[in-house]
């Protein structure tokens, strides 16, 4: 655990920085459960702080976000973006185009937990523009 | 959201109380996703009271813990009980007996995530009695 990175008030520790590749801002990223052929699930607790999200993508097998601390955004294509507090829950269905991060102004904690892995976890697709990011400030 | 039950520093509200039928001492539950046949998992958070627990059971299609607050309890048949803090996780194997519930002095609550739930969910045994329950205080 990177003391520095800390927060007393978090459940799990920060983790590590997620790529850069991927995401738009410091974002962190604590695994808690790994892809296997008995679960078929994998489970990670994502850090965002203010201003950073992920870039758009998809889940073949689906995804559940579990809003835990602060403020955050999501928002699936066509949509107006979600404002997420501690508490929501998403339910994201197998190859819905979306993206989430914090909101501007506060940091956002989510517990994401990929579901049916067996499809597959993951399909990365473009960064959100700040144009697309921003358009709730406007 | 029962006021009267619900705790500032906690993520989601209490709940409703757990069936007496496969709980012994007062167990706090919130469905946060039910199961369905996209996502094959169910998740739900669950506060036991101190002394608190669950029958022994077992998943079909396995089950993952996540320790959110206080101290718990987790025992897996012929094995000895294993004290779980915030941030700890438990993969229960689908088909492992088992129970889980909170220290004798200690509130405890965690997120559990059933998956695989196309296999079924949970199958319910007989109580933990206080002899199995109070085995680490002895």
């Amino acid at each position: 655990m990177d003391m520095d990175n800390a927060d007393k008030n978090a459940i799990f520790p920060k983790g590590d920085k997620a790529p850069a590749e991927y995401f738009t801002g410091p974002t962190w990223l604590t695994m808690l459960v790994t892809a296997d052929e008995v679960f078929n699930t994998s489970i990670g607790n994502v850090t965002f702080e203010p201003g950073s999200r992920n870039n758009w993508h998809t889940h073949p097998g689906g995804q559940i976000l579990i809003a835990t601390n602060g403020i955050g955004y999501y928002q699936e294509k066509g949509k107006t973006i979600q404002v997420l507090h501690q508490g929501d829950v998403v339910k994201i269905l197998p190859n819905v185009k979306h993206w989430h991060g914090a909101s501007p102004q506060s940091e956002f904690t989510h517990i994401a937990v990929n579901t049916n892995t067996q499809k597959g976890v993951v399909d990365w697709l473009e960064r959100v523009t700040d144009e697309e990011y921003f358009q709730l400030v406007k």
